[in-house]
């Protein structure tokens, strides 16, 4: 039994995002006018062979342990279809 | 109305992944044994002046002109909570 995990891992609110800033910019000057915000982030879709529930919580340990830094990064963790 | 949309920007199946070879080994150096692959991805989350309709269709173009080279990548559009 594997699960497929999504994890997302974005800025805080309040961290600069120069990224999503930058696509932003160049929406505009594409001529997307009606944009108010674009945050950018990481995702990494992880098979792990184990159950749904099990599978969650290593996710979980993985975020702590490497994925985000809890200084600036805030993650979500779902399973993917 | 606004409408928040999440854009998911991966790579193409077969395209190389050097980030995630590289966090898959990470994962691993770790002690978490159980993974069977990691894909990474680029998200971007829009927040767009228009009814849901009309936001995903500006979210296509978006993904066309700018965000996704539709050489290597693959995306998906949605409506964010």
């Amino acid at each position: 039994m594997v699960t497929k995990i999504e994890i997302r891992v974005g800025l805080k609110t309040g961290m600069a995002d120069p990224e999503g800033a930058n696509v932003q910019k160049a929406l505009h000057l594409l001529g997307f006018d009606n944009i108010d915000k674009v945050e950018s982030a990481k995702c990494y879709r992880i098979i792990i062979d184990k159950e749904k529930e099990a599978a969650l919580e290593i996710a979980e340990k993985m975020c702590q342990q490497l994925l985000a830094n809890p200084v600036v990064h805030k993650y979500t963790i779902s399973v993917a279809d």
